[in-house]
């Protein structure tokens, strides 16, 4: 038995106890963007440095002004490449609740009805069942061998959910420590449930929210209605005037640094085999929304959007009310593709929307991070190494996809450190990620940490 | 001294004990369209009862599917008219909370740089401060000459703020019992702090709650941003085309029934002082809002209105989350003039927002109540009568003034009854009804109770 044969062997026999640990970390409700679970983040961030110090890695809790960064380091043989495997621990948060089949950080097994099994609860794919392959991977080498077959440096973070307000400090201020030869990242889809991926291409993101301000008070609408501003109906109008009748950005400028899909790029998406009927219907949709006379791959892989992700304003509790509230706002988030600059967006956005609000009005904005686009290069030799070693394990060709998400640290990691990074994940576009009943296939987390341990290898 | 200024004088002497006993019903949380609150409102309705029985009422707590009713009769002398007195015991939630100077649920009375008194708290104003002025007056005839001078009948509702879902059906079913000569509401404004007010016109009201369904569930806007249906998008273009680039209602059909406000009627509106300027500054406004070339007094009394007074969708709490919510909804009233029917505004409403809405998404709709406007007969014989009592007690002509406020139960009393109604109420547009901080002057209070004393007299 060769010595990745031996490991692989131990990756299976181990399933279980891999299992438990990850239900232990999934338990911990490490939800970034209240405040209210500050500790719970806190302590998963614990819960990683010690499990990574019971493989071997010299690891610990860093402070920062918000959740703290778990940082690991592991020697490899001499002149073996230094990679820096990147995660995060945070999660979403749950709401709403109600829809939740079973609690979400109480983790389970469901077999389906055709025996297949999968981990369900919130973390289970984004992103504690994915950065767990990987550490579990490097268990398994430990175990077996001894060693790891690279230097292996690791940077989990605890603010990816809530835009990361902490990354970029932080790594200006490690620079030294965390720099390495390239950068794997696990946060990512697989092309379906058999076929392996690498994203060599990722929107970037803008984040703001808007509040409308009118009247100094709540007003009742019978005394007031018409009369005075309602901020709903003005709220109601930007949001609605930000896309025109085919679905395009309205913003001045949105599509100037937006290039086209070259041709082959798109005839090689087309041979996929996408199915928008399906990708549609597995959510309950039939009709594309969005950019008229872009197909939905090519509308979710390399166009921009403009999407609204939550609006409140007045009452919205049971039964009703007849009021004019004083304010309503909005959360708007903007995918970038190419060159799109995320400052210039944000100006214009900026810009759009209070040229919308009446004089004697005002909108307040809040500034939720942004980052750009990212592309990789196809020539970078460890992606062909990696997508052989996928492909060794999964017995299909390693499709190269683009991502309609944002990962904002791989244009940090790029412009910071001049790394570049593989973007290898193993989740599936129906774990409900960011919704209810998240969920995580049993073969991505097993394969997964297969699929690790082969990648290891073949860096080495 | 004459048999009224006995009546006056203990009224004045008895103040104390007047607030003592409304404040003890200003405590009870008697919100009626949150079901948490349901035992408060029985509450309320048992403390009403017993104290009309303790003022010799042969009154009791009536149930209904919602929140009961408080019913009572107080025989008059031979002859005499026989008048129904309506008011409500529910309140408004207090929501937003944390806008409160004092607990909402805890009565104060706060003095005001220049001396002058108000009673501060939910519902001091709308609308148990007003119905207890009635009742204050009753116990003042009672304790001074032991007898009313008219029958009295007084019906409080408890769902007055949620739509009085029970309000018909009772009617019905009691129509013999709560038939009078004519009806007393106290539920409206006094012109200014000086010179009282009959409203003569009301606006009715039509509430309408609609939720935009899309996907089966929450989705990652960077996965499916764009290419799938986001129903906030489909919300808020719904809501922005409710109304057109000059301030007007584009439902089909929407003004067929309203009628021009006479020439004379608007000449007297003119005179009565009204400054634009005031009433948008008092609430931190200056421009006014709705239909162009419409006076801001001539809007928010005569013409029909369209407010979204409630908004909700998608991820509303700390921080940023990248989802598209499956649904969205708003809550939407219309206020209504002239000969607009509620059915026929509610139909097109719903027509209008079906057509807005993709094939493949869905919308759902809650009725949450509707009436038609109200006009009084300005020759009724009781209306000159209540005018000069007014008179007598301000010291000035009574304004006879139309309501940009819905108060169904007018429209219901007519057509059920044939009776007439005379609103006459002591609050103030400052007193932030339906607003955190609501208040009541003293003075409505005071002379409020005084003034219904001398109409008891004047209609007897």
């Amino acid at each position: 038995m060769s010595e990745l044969d031996g490991i692989l062997e131990h990756i299976d026999s181990d399933l279980d106890q891999s299992l438990a640990r990850l239900f232990d970390l999934l338990k911990i409700e490490s939800i970034s963007t209240d405040p209210a679970y500050k500790e719970s983040c806190a302590m998963a961030a614990e819960w990683l440095a010690k499990d990574l110090q019971s493989i071997g890695f010299d690891a610990r809790v860093a402070p920062t002004e918000g959740h703290p960064m778990v940082v690991g380091h592991h020697e490899g043989p001499e002149g073996a490449p230094h990679v820096l495997f990147y995660g995060h621990y945070d999660v979403q948060p749950v709401d709403p609740i109600e829809l939740w089949e079973n609690p979400p950080f109480e983790p389970s097994i469901q077999t389906m009805p055709n025996g297949s099994k999968r981990l369900v609860g919130r973390g289970t794919s984004d992103d504690k069942g994915q950065l767990m392959t990987f550490v579990e991977a490097c268990r398994a080498w430990k175990e077996k061998t001894g060693i790891l077959p690279i230097k292996v440096s690791i940077l989990f973070e605890g603010e990816e959910e809530s835009g990361s307000p902490s990354l970029l400090p932080f790594l200006e201020a490690n620079k030294e420590e965390l720099h390495a030869d390239f950068v794997l990242v696990c946060d990512t889809n697989m092309w379906n449930h058999t076929t392996p991926a690498i994203a060599t291409a990722l929107r970037g993101l803008v984040g703001e929210e808007i509040t409308v301000k009118a009247a100094n008070r709540d007003l009742h609408s019978g005394y007031y209605g018409s009369a005075a501003a309602n901020p709903i109906h003005i709220l109601s109008k930007i949001l609605c005037g930000l896309h025109d009748g085919d679905g395009r950005v309205t913003l001045d400028g949105f599509y100037d640094a937006v290039p086209e899909v070259p041709e082959e790029v798109l005839k090689q998406w087309g041979e996929l085999g996408f199915s928008e009927a399906d990708f549609l219907g597995e959510i309950g949709l039939s009709i594309p929304a969005g950019e008229k006379g872009r197909a939905t791959l090519e509308q979710v892989w390399s166009r921009p959007t403009c999407e609204i992700s939550g609006v409140v304003g007045g009452y919205i509790g049971e039964g009703f009310k007849t009021v004019i509230p004083a304010e309503a706002s909005a959360k708007v988030s903007f995918r970038l593709t190419g060159n799109q600059d995320p400052d210039k967006i944000r100006k214009s956005f900026r810009g759009y929307v209070s040229s919308q609000v009446p004089e004697d009005c005002h909108v307040e904005f809040e500034d939720h991070g942004g980052s750009p686009a990212v592309h990789l290069d196809y020539e970078m030799p460890e992606l062909k190494k990696a997508s052989g070693a996928l492909k060794d394990e999964w017995g299909c060709e390693t499709a190269l996809i683009s991502m309609g998400g944002s990962i904002p640290i791989v244009g940090d990691f790029k412009e910071i450190f001049g790394m570049n990074s593989l973007l290898i994940g193993f989740a599936l576009g129906d774990d409900r990620i960011h919704s209810p009943n998240e969920k995580y296939e049993l073969t991505s987390f097993h394969k997964g940490t297969r699929s690790w341990a082969r990648i290891l290898q073949a860096l080495g």
